[in-house]
């Protein structure tokens, strides 16, 4: 099979669980950088890959498959990986599409708009929308982190209830970590106001970690060094009156 | 196999398209009526089948599912649904899960905020977040409307390139047809000036309903009597005062 190309910011969190997930697999694959920061997605070569503009994309021969969930889901159904990752049973394999549905629609809306307007808009030097952040992204995103804690990890090692790491696992840890960057932020809880309240997600994030060692790490790095700018420049004399 | 258990208010789209796959494939089950606006899904009776207190959910035997993509997926995995409906091919079951994702943070996103600010909160007789509307919903959902009609409706006769009718496009066209609600909104555009630029995505909204009828119109029955009420009350006199 030739070798797919899988094109990706590593700022972007569903772009890191599909990283994740390649190496964890030892999937060959080419990674081709389409940095958000730069507007690449919105380039005319990277908008016939993927029209929706929109990373991760995913390039297999002839396929081009965007989504993050929809690109771990098909290489687990074209490559030999573990069944953990995308059980066969049909029981488990539903409830892990349910998750993945679900983050979709509420961990990832809450925690985009919340970091997006309180801490990459910091480093874009643009204005964030606070308005939006308080009247939708942080509610959203607090009631979205209570809900993975009660109900996804409520019984399991893993979320909905599996016993070893799957991909719903990849992308809601990823997602999580995101939060990461609100350390920087001027105002507004940081990731560990934010995760302090929600015990089992702690301890869970910390499997996640750990059964993804290295390459978890590896995958984050970018990450944790963007937080760090944040931060070092809400520290900065005067940094506040920005 | 038990008779599984559908739990469902009709006024929410993704309902709806669960019912339509029930009752296009003749799966028997029992309907159980949730009413969102009477706040039944957050009843103790009902949180003992979906935590999330979300609405639709299902119970076959001991599994309850949330999430409609999710519920979906598994009744073509486990009845002998027609494979249009869910292909076995794996190229075609990745871009029918990469539309089901994008439409989750997309196409939802939008429509829901939209359509519970300026429409079911004059139902509800509750006030509206119209700036959460003008700078996120409303935007949102008119990139959604031109990425469905511009990408995933560019080839072929359903959405992904499709040639016949599958779950992803009665996720996203129960999603459009929640746009009927504004037409009773007190201010911004209708279902028609919403979708009146978008000529491929009209003709398969067409095509959707007419490979569903006649289960499409009786599922979506309730929406249209909803709609029908929101007018006349915004052509009662007095009613722009509202």
């Amino acid at each position: 099979m030739a070798t797919p190309k899988l094109y990706v910011d590593h700022l972007s969190q569903p772009c890191r669980s599909c990283l994740v997930l390649f190496r964890m697999a030892g999937i060959p694959c080419e990674e081709v950088r389409v940095t958000l920061g730069r507007q690449e997605q919105r380039k005319p070569e990277f908008l016939a890959v993927n029209p929706l503009g929109k990373v991760p994309a995913l390039q297999d021969g002839d396929l081009c498959l965007p989504e993050s969930s929809a690109i771990m889901q098909y290489m687990c159904s074209t490559r030999s990986l573990e069944d953990h990752w995308y059980p066969s049973n049909v029981r488990d394999r539903a409830l892990i599409n349910a998750a993945m549905a679900w983050h979709a629609s509420s961990l990832r809306i809450g925690s985009m708009l919340t970091v997006w307007n309180r801490a990459i808009t910091l480093n874009l030097g643009v204005p964030g929308n606070e308005q939006l952040v308080q009247s939708y992204g942080l509610p959203t995103l607090q009631a979205a982190l209570k809900a993975l804690d009660d109900v996804w990890l409520r019984d399991g090692s893993f979320v909905a209830g599996q016993a070893q790491i799957s991909i719903a696992d990849l992308l809601l840890a990823c997602e999580v970590e995101q939060l990461c960057l609100l350390d920087g932020a001027v105002q507004g809880p940081g990731m560990e106001e934010l995760l302090g309240p929600h015990s089992r997600l702690l301890a869970w994030l910390d499997r996640v970690r750990s059964a993804c060692s290295p390459h978890y790490d590896d995958v984050h790095a970018l990450l944790r060094k963007s937080r760090q700018r944040l931060v070092e420049r809400k520290q900065a004399p005067g940094a506040s009156k920005m």
